[in-house]
């Protein structure tokens, strides 16, 4: 008889769930996951999905008892309600709640960037049609508009950069919803381009962090990215960042998107679970982060990593990106590393998949990437 | 709306119906396992498992009208069987049931080989207790007595060298069992060393050949593969097996086991489906055997194959291995990649799970396997 595997669960059903699942069953654990539909793209790949949301306690609660870990593919299930469904439960959850907590809240998270001294944007809470017109006073190269909680890809998020933008947004956002909601208004940045990391906490302490990246976002959503990078500031912000973690005793994979103006690296955002900037290590390292997610929370050290190329680069599909035709098209002549999510439905924006690709040389092998996507066009 | 996805059904649940499905969810496959447990490798990795037996024609008909195509990871299931339960299905089943005949039974297997000119070991059928003298009397060199069908990992394989294996043999086969179970004698070659090497054809009859490999067996079963290995003799047995799958119409992977004499290459055995000696494919391939498989079956042309390192290096994981121990004893210290295959119990010779590993030199890849398949036992 073998020991049992632990068995790992995942609240949520998207792509990133599905990706920690195929990770993670070779590594010899078991992979739940709870979700609200049998096509989410991670209820496609286990055999042990639970149908349920992940914000009602009820689900949680009949959920946790069936796992030993507890992981999130999103930040943006409402701490309080995770708190009532897993108050009771034995079992290890990490990122801890508490983490969750104070990063899935923009200004809670901003004041924990300025705590540990990490270079930020600047910004103001925004409760009210006045304070917009403060912002817009304070901030001369205009602001960034964006709510406090469940902003993803460019949802939630409203730039002004003009009298005609303001008064739009105040249109826009009736007076209740501005407060209920609650937004941050953030300057405006001029940088050179956007960069992003991945780092890692284990359970015991331990630090990993994987190379920069360039990240080049289109619709405020992820369109690619090309590694790996140099930065002069770069090991200065690791280290303030791995300070913060610390602080906080976060465990697993922290997303970082960042802003490179030149001689500085400002942090833009903290993602507490595995991102999308992160999916090259796939192909290009010899662990990827879905893994080292994983192993973070179980509490081993985690292995040396080894880049697989000189460089990497992937490129996401997005909206109207179609299979079929890319396969009778001219996937025989693909040279990359697709990974499909299996999504039913296709909206405009939305992330279907995404390729990657080794090799010498950043800027062919972007370019090859882009040749490729067009194959799944209509 | 996006397009359904094609589904792929697969005839049992082990490591390689497995590894099948981790391949086939990223491209966008959905992915259908028929076996009896709910524990099974593959049971556990999707979401669209179905309890049964892929011998037992009524559970085959209700499998079949799930799924658009059909493929197998053992060549064991009686093709009879399999022809019963599939008669009145509408659906692409490869490699065919014709091919699974031919190849399943080691006797008609061999009438193949040497109808294609393929050189191979010298064989007799035996079917009774005379014939075993004969073949005695034939093969100086000694005999491999193999049974017909459902033989692997040594399972129905014995050796004989001496009038004592002989005499030993006599009583260990009672003589309805030689005549009902039917048994090849096999002529004892001399070699320098087992090689194999993964062949694909489409079902458009494009081919497409993986580089071959040393391989070592330990106990009738792979211990180990290193590659990419040259040999003389490689283009024309290549060409030969092209002309032989071109003639059976064959469609998918094909694991072809070879013995290396020095100047030639013997076919040892073909196995109509993925292949133990083709998993290093899935880390130092851009395509794996797995992904190609399918490729296969979906009439996709299949892509150009680029090898990532120049050399590599596998190692089974076997019987008595241990999981957690190596985790916790050295895991964070692993260059390879781990292959588990989350099996519930551990019999003596079972395959668990495999190493893979990339680098520059055979040698000292195997080295680094070998020391940390040390730390996966008790």
């Amino acid at each position: 008889m073998i020991n049992s595997p632990p068995r790992v669960g995942i609240l949520g059903g998207g792509q990133l769930a599905q990706m920690l699942c195929l990770a993670g069953a070779p590594l010899g654990l078991e992979m739940h996951v709870l979700s609200p539909h049998p096509t989410d793209p991670a209820a496609q790949v286990t055999g042990f999905w639970q149908k349920g949301d992940p914000s009602n306690p009820r689900d949680l609660k009949s959920f946790a008892k069936q796992v030993d870990l507890l992981t999130f593919e999103s930040e943006f299930f409402p701490a309080s309600l995770l708190r009532q469904g897993l108050s009771h439960a034995k079992l290890q959850i990490f990122p801890s709640l508490s983490c969750l907590e104070s990063l899935q809240d923009r200004a809670l998270q901003k004041n924990l960037l300025l705590t540990h001294k990490l270079a930020t944007a600047d910004f103001m809470l925004i409760r009210s049609k006045q304070d917009l017109l403060l912002a817009f006073k304070k901030f001369h190269n205009g602001f960034v508009l964006k709510k406090r909680t469940n902003g993803y890809d460019g949802n939630g998020t409203f730039y002004c950069h003009s009298r005609q933008d303001l008064a739009k947004l105040e249109q826009l956002l009736p007076q209740n919803e501005v407060a209920n909601l609650g937004f941050i208004a953030e300057e405006h940045v001029s940088f050179r381009r956007e960069c992003a990391l991945i780092l890692l906490r284990t359970n015991k302490g331990q630090f990993l962090s994987l190379p920069l990246v360039e990240t080049k976002q289109k619709d405020s959503r992820c369109d690619w990215v090309v590694g790996p990078e140099k930065h002069a500031d770069l090991k200065k912000v690791t280290r303030k960042l791995q300070n913060l973690l610390k602080k906080i005793d976060y465990v697993g994979a922290l997303g970082v998107e960042l802003f490179d103006t030149g001689h500085k690296l400002l942090i833009n955002e903290l993602a507490p679970r595995v991102h999308n900037s992160g999916h090259y290590s796939q192909t290009a390292l010899n662990f990827d982060q879905f893994q080292l997610h994983l192993l973070c929370g179980l509490g081993h050290d985690l292995p040396k990593i080894q880049s697989l190329s000189r460089a990497f680069a992937m490129v996401n599909l997005i909206g109207g990106a179609n299979l079929d035709v890319a396969f009778t098209s001219g996937f025989n002549k693909h040279q990359s590393e697709l990974h499909w999510y299996g999504k039913t439905q296709s909206r405009s924006g939305r992330k279907l998949g995404h390729l990657n690709l080794l090799g010498d040389n950043k800027q062919s092998l972007l370019k090859i990437l882009l040749k490729e996507r067009r194959t799944f066009k209509l």
